[in-house]
């Protein structure tokens, strides 16, 4: 047990490069083979590769000689016999391709601009497929005997279908720590046991999933989208797609996604689309888009629309349900360079504006919804602080006029259901369906925003339940609610608001803050005269400024100041632009009363970052066993394929 | 689900009475019943009742006259007619008792020492118990016609005993995201895939509970000790009492705890209790001690010795077996008012004061070990930093030398299972075996230290199983592995230690912080002619100061400095006493190359606190179904109660 005994100096050891910048991720050797080592995949997915081998010029890598342009790539089910691999997937073998790029070898290089700089040869096989389950190593020969081995696995799931529906439910960066909180401020409790809970604590199953990238620990909700989609963990800022090293964004090695999938192998299933963010960001992108780059928005709304065009590639037909917010990617007089509207509309889609129209599309027709510009307002802003709703010209037509008449995540889940219902009785249907702004509204710090939309995403969940049991589909519908990673989030005790800004001196106002027993008990579920009232069984805080708010805090942050109190002139802005390019500063205005905390990220940073912390997992109907225990976040992408019968063995 | 619409500033409401400070948690009225509205009880589980009326002289609640002296109390099981007390429990009316105490209002009423006074009325019903399972209603009248009723829960549980053996491990403050930093640094992934994972990872079932006071929404250990070992809340600091209102710190009422209960109904069966934390501390103490302040250490060592001597309680007979720390809690030359290392020696307790004592005491002789002054040394000390352990003068014979030869958790609990086994292999045994300083070196922001704790946590729950394997006794075993509680915990990124140090301005020092994709992967695990090595299957990093460490953090902290480097010279401690009555402020000397960070918590702080966040529950063998899903933390002593066969009808 005890290790070998060493000086702790000699700890230092050459271990260095490639941590804050790298020549490509997933590959530390000069040959590159994607999908990478370790890859899994599911039965007859589709999936292209890419080859890379890398000629250093300069750098601590730097060789001699141009890039080998006769790398051998053979593919070898365990025990049997290498063969090359245009052979082995019947295909023709691609052409060469070449290029360069440069990156920096660490901060110092960065600083002193030094960039390394490494030439390139290539090729891709483009759309293959294994079907027989089992291992795999595909291996890449370069250099004359060098050799990148990459180990695959298509899993050996089950062919047969045991759920007709899945629901997806994706509470954007949520964490155990705000459900807790969310809990705390929406149910009330006596002496420790609470009267009601929330809808996620009624789950019978309970599971963990790791979220960490392919090539970082710390993931993106592009890159935590494609692992749950399409099994697959890639790159921050990615979409079903390993990231190559060439400059173009959609030559990047794709694999097919559950949307995908399901619409080849039931072309009478439905799909549905919702999000409270705008419908190009990439938690709802990442059921159509194929791309490295998630900012690549006009990609995604076409995906939306037309599937991919400049590859042949399964296509997704167009969801049946699209509804969400992003007006701006829509609408030529925003920048859009189609007129998206018209084109849904040509194509069958009824277009929804606001929640009336919303409400009166029929069901038994495709839908698109967007109702605002950017991403829809919080639940906080549309049922609590409805003055923020206002001067805002975020009116999805593009009229300047503001958006008011606004569904939540609650109206559109409820009405995809309804139309996928309607359209799908029969072969089923998935459903994505996310909480987009637990995460936009941690971000910036503003719990109260972050926690209302948690707290709607499980109003939308129970009311959900209830749906699916009126129209007699809940016994055949698997439910999943997750996240796509976290923030580091936590309350640790409540907060004296009136002591707090009584008080002159910053560490005085500290003074405020009650910990242990002094954190006394949940004052934002009092009722009371003035308080606020839902329907029967909806919970959210019955006030929102008690005087006894939640310590409540992130472990990485910019500079800014707290005061504890909820910000009811509209989203929280914590820290603004300092002079020249020295960064970001400590917003004043956003907590007059507070006092200053200087920030722990580089100061480029206006807003708090995603955090390592494995995600919980509910489930409830067929497959809920799948959902148990500790597991990788692609097993919530094989545990749906299984349950919908998804695996292909290529034996029919 | 729009909530009634009002104006924002009515919200603030009346609710602002008793949050820092409370008159007496869990009695908003004037009439106190403990146990209080809303406690479970399991069947035959004895407890004391405590009743109290308040007269409040000044502030916010003043009335005219005495406390009522004549209030009557009763118990009605529902459905039933209510009976006064003494009756239903055939047991003399006790006495009545009179006394004063004072507290605060809130923050201003104590920066004015403006105090509220209030005299009390009160009685004590002692070692009573319930066994039909069913609602009861106690019922406290006072003046005249108001009153206090509790509605208490008599669970119906099964009688029939499923687990032979039950362990329990608990990671002191240990997390979700302290779960997966520790697994980062201490097993290697290629491209996002692990090739080893914890054990904790491969357990089959996985719950989530809520570890919330009676009284606040923070529990310190003491509190939440209790709630997992006697299935009632309290008030922080308060072992296995709820806390009345007098001053005497013994007097409050008690419940039987676990091992209590289970050495009253299997004389035959064994207990042992494993820390690494002084033995006088909290969660080890839970198994024996009631008190409402667990700084009282003499009354737990007593305890273990010879159970409670002032008033008539389940004798627990003392543990089997007793391994930890804090040797100055048991020699008079150190404080301890008796010589308990004789006294159990007397008591036929082998004595241990190093590894090497502890690994050849007999295995079928009860077992007291001590094995340092304080806490035991972190697993990062003993065996990384080992120069660390030198002047520290802990030897817990008292003679003023080091303590070298030091076990650690796992050793102790392997120990610990080798004695119970040979004593009880037929009536079976508890055992409860404390990561303590995951919590202790997490409240000192001493990440590196804390996640050492918790790999040694999960290295002993593995060697457990393969001892549990070897004995024959792992079918009959039912292993639990949770946590008291959490500290506000996570890793956003990675540091570049080196680019850190080179810079001289704090917020060019931030530049070092790599987020998302330039968190890269963890270094920690990087093999290399110098890194650690351990026994196969054994999982701790390969080095602790690679050149990227972890960008960790907690929500709450005092002023202090960060330079993300191990602290490679001994524990750290973030901050130190400012001069004057001014608080604590950053110690410069903790982290030199750092950068500063004032404090988010009050200056008197000078360490982290404990946070919100639901645990997590690992749980394997007999009844392991019954901890899926999310449940309060009480639910763990009630399942724990449940399989060893606890609940007692009555009806024998």
């Amino acid at each position: 047990m005890r290790p070998i005994s060493i000086a702790s100096a000699a700890l230092f050891a050459s271990c260095a490069v490639a941590q804050t910048y790298q020549r490509l991720g997933g590959c530390p050797t000069l040959g590159c083979v994607f999908p990478p080592d370790q890859a899994d995949f599911l039965p007859g997915q589709y999936f292209d590769i890419r080859l890379e081998v890398h000629s250093p010029i300069n750098g601590s890598e730097a060789r001699q000689g141009q890039p080998d342009p006769d790398f051998k790539f053979t593919i070898a089910k365990k025990g049997e016999k290498a063969v090359a691999a245009a052979e082995y997937f019947e295909i023709d073998e691609p052409k060469l391709e070449r290029w360069n790029f440069t990156w920096y070898e660490d901060l110092f290089a960065k600083d002193a601009h030094k960039p390394s700089l490494v030439n390139v040869t290539a090729k891709a096989y483009r759309r293959v497929a294994l079907h027989e389950p089992g291992e795999y190593e595909a291996t890449l020969t370069y250099y004359g005997k060098e050799k990148t081995v990459a180990n695959w696995l298509v899993r050996d799931l089950p062919e047969k279908r045991r759920a007709k529906n899945v629901i997806l439910f994706i509470g954007d960066g949520m964490t155990t720590n705000m459900i807790t909180a969310a809990r705390l401020i929406a149910h009330r409790s006596i002496n420790g046991k609470y009267l009601t809970k929330l809808q996620l604590d009624k789950f019978p199953v309970l599971g963990h999933q790791m979220t960490h990238s392919m090539d970082s620990f710390i993931t993106d909700s592009a890159n935590s989208a494609t692992a749950l989609y399409a099994g697959h963990k890639t790159t921050v800022n990615a979409l079903n797609v390993y990231v190559d090293s060439s400059k173009d964004p959609f030559d990047d090695p794709k694999f097919e996604t559950i949307s995908e999938i399901f619409r080849r192998r039931y072309p009478d299933g439905g799909v549905g689309i919702v999000s409270t963010a705008f419908l190009a960001d990439a938690t709802p992108a990442g059921l159509a888009a194929h791309t490295r780059d998630r900012g690549e928005y006009d990609h995604v709304i076409s995906a939306y629309f037309e599937g991919l065009t400049k590859y042949k590639w399964t296509d997704l037909e167009g969801p049946d349900v699209l509804l969400g917010a992003g007006a701006e990617n829509f609408i030529p007089s925003k920048g859009a360079p189609r007129d998206y509207f018209k084109l849904f509309a040509d194509k069958d889609y009824s277009i929804s504006w606001n929640k009336t129209a919303l409400q009166a599309a029929p069901n038994d027709t495709k839908a698109l919804g967007v109702f605002s510009s950017a991403n829809l307002p919080t639940w906080l802003d549309r049922n609590v602080y409805q003055d923020n709703l206002r001067n805002k010209s975020n009116y999805p037509d593009g009229s300047g006029r503001d958006a008011e008449d606004l569904p939540g995540l609650k109206e559109m889940t409820l009405k995809a259901i309804d139309v996928l219902n309607a359209r799908h009785a029969d072969d089923g249907w998935f459903l994505m369906s996310e909480a987009a702004s637990i995460d936009k509204q941690m971000h910036s710090l503003d719990y109260d925003r972050s926690l209302g939309e948690l707290l709607e995403l499980d109003d939308t969940v129970r009311a959900t339940i209830e749906k699916l049991k009126a129209l007699g589909q809940l016994e055949d519908t698997l439910i999943i609610v997750t996240a796509d990673h976290g923030h580091g989030f936590d309350v640790t005790g409540s907060v004296d608001t009136k002591y707090l800004d009584a008080q002159e001196d910053d560490r005085d106002k500290r003074k405020a803050i009650g910990t242990y027993q002094n954190s006394g008990l949940s004052q934002y579920t009092v009722r009371g005269p003035n308080a606020l009232r839902y329907s029967e069984g909806v919970h959210f805080p019955a006030r929102w400024d008690p005087r006894y708010t939640l310590h409540a805090g992130v472990v990485a942050f910019p500079d800014h100041q707290e005061n504890y109190a909820v910000h009811s002139e509209g989203p929280r802005k914590p820290a603004v632009k300092g002079n020249g390019a020295d960064g970001y500063y400590s917003n004043y205005k956003d907590a007059v009363t507070g006092f200053l905390i200087n920030g722990t990220l580089p100061v480029s940073a206006d807003q708090g970052v995603h955090s390592l912390t494995d995600v919980p997992v509910f489930a409830q109907g067929p497959c809920q066993e799948l959902f148990g225990g500790v597991y990788n976040s692609v097993d919530i992408f094989f545990n749906m394929a299984e349950c919908l019968g998804l695996a292909d063995h290529g034996k029919n």
